[in-house]
């Protein structure tokens, strides 16, 4: 089976290559695990390899049709559309936005309709495309309501990726992800990159910045278990999921007060106190309209799990990443 | 003020033009009543433009850039977008329906965010937005699922109408139709060209078609409310209207048999009569996946209101349009 990861060379892109190559399956349309013969890693920067035959890695511009038509083929059955322009870039650059995150998205889609072999794609969706007046608890059936340029085109995209796959064109899966955290690395330009910062900068030995209210709710997902839910995302068996493909995937909620307790319970006050609270009015904004919360019954009926605590979510993190404190 | 509609020689648009000529002004953003000093019709085929000197006619294809740039400049106030490729013809030509109904309607907003004046732009959205699983009556906060690539694609436009006004690019207004009815003129390859045809053929002596079940459960605006409602929605105060920029029009909530009932009250029972019953499984998944009826609140509050009975609109449409009956 030949899969393409776009966004490859990202974080999780990165992450969710090693986890396939290391599994060496993926279950095919009709669930039987199919060895996994080429890993197409695409990025606007060359992707590592991981010294892997299976890894070919291909640098290129996503809205560029060439550029796709090089990355899909009729064998490649599976396909992760990572590739995004993030939250407050997104905001920032609105042209840049709507190229990357609608216009290559809807690419990718024509490029697999023109290829004509029906492929799986999973495409990840964002707690973003929600906003203004919700529920408590969002539900299912909550109308999209985003109030970034961000969560406009992923909301968007998801539309579209419905539409191709009602149409036949696409196998598709939309997986609504909570915000990530903890992230490795530097900080970036998503309104919710202090959600990674706010742990991994203390814990590194750095003061961190955090631009909400200690009081802010946020949603959170492991990047552990979300790379387990991007593969169990494409396995679904098709029938379970109808023509509704979009799947808001089980988070945990805590208040950032919350987040600096579990790092403070994990790691100790020393480290907790290196974070300095300095209000952003943009940030906090963005990060406010997005919900606290919603309901997973769907997901988890379908087998796909959440994290249960932060400070699991934080000693994972250090297990992962944190090299130097092992 | 100069005003611009698209789809300007379609039966709306034509209608339209006629009552804003009549009227003669249209509020400003201040509410203040402005003089329209020009009225572009744009349209694939030259618009009739009423022997009125501040009609002007523009024809071309909507999905082309020039063609936006001829008929949009600085001073054009007000947008009325209603070109549209029409459900059944959106679900049989793909392509035609992207280009038209999403492409289209990006360029348009992104011609009006080039220019930089922030005109208001009211768009006609659908009840095929919705679909699937729906509460019985259809609330604002319900989660938009088309079932059909028109849906999708008036869904998109929406998402792309509200976050240009957002962005303070434009100053737009969704309205959402109820399926009009009815309509004057042939048959069209709307899903729902049967909700005018049941009516407007008998009442020509012509034997009409009907391709769903007595029992189906339709949603219905005249003619003469949906050009009320398109003029007050450009007029809505804009902080009224705040960040939510969608509004479900009221409609009526009839039955197909309810309608025949309406048309034999109305035109007797020879008239009533000239209905054939055909069912058609394509036109019956379709206008099945439509919401028979949404909560009107919203709309209501700012002024917007529908017909009372069907009975009521027949007669209207025999005033309006049956010349020979009078």
């Amino acid at each position: 089976m030949k899969v393409l990861i776009t966004g490859g060379a990202g974080f999780l892109g990165q992450r969710l290559a090693r986890e396939l190559l290391a599994r060496g399956t993926l279950k095919d349309a009709e669930g039987k695990p199919q060895s996994i013969t080429e890993l197409v890693l695409l990025d606007v920067v060359r992707a590592a390899d991981a010294g892997d035959s299976r890894v070919r890695t291909e640098v290129g511009d996503i809205a560029d049709r060439n550029v796709l038509e090089r990355a899909i083929d009729e064998r490649t059955a599976a396909i992760f559309h990572l590739a995004a322009i993030v939250s407050g870039q997104a905001e920032a650059d609105f042209d840049l936005g709507m190229r990357i995150n609608l216009d290559a998205s809807r690419l990718l889609l024509e490029t697999c309709r023109q290829r004509g072999h029906r492929p799986r794609v999973v495409f990840t969706s964002s707690v973003a495309v929600y906003g203004g007046d919700m529920p408590e608890i969002v539900q299912n059936d909550t109308a999209l309501n985003p109030q970034s340029s961000y969560g406009t085109q992923k909301a968007i995209a998801e539309l579209l990726l419905n539409d191709y796959t009602r149409r036949g064109f696409i196998d598709g899966r939309v997986l609504r992800l909570p915000t990530i955290s903890v992230r490795p690395g530097k900080p970036n330009a998503a309104a919710s990159s202090f959600a990674s910062g706010i742990v991994r900068e203390p814990l590194n030995g750095v003061t961190a910045v955090c631009p909400v209210a200690g009081i802010t709710r946020v949603w959170l997902l492991s990047p552990r278990k979300a790379i387990e839910s991007l593969i169990a995302g494409l396995e679904i068996d098709a029938a379970l999921l109808g023509m509704q493909r979009a799947l808001n995937l089980p988070g945990i909620s805590v208040s950032v007060d919350e987040m600096v307790a579990a790092l403070r319970e994990v790691a100790g006050d020393t480290v907790a106190q290196r974070i300095v609270w300095e209000p952003d009015a943009r940030t906090e904004k963005i990060v406010s309209s997005w919900p606290g919360r919603w309901d997973t019954m769907r997901a988890e009926r379908l087998g796909l799990t959440g994290d249960r605590t932060f400070a699991e979510v934080i000693r994972a993190y250090i297990d992962d990443e944190c090299i130097q404190i092992r």
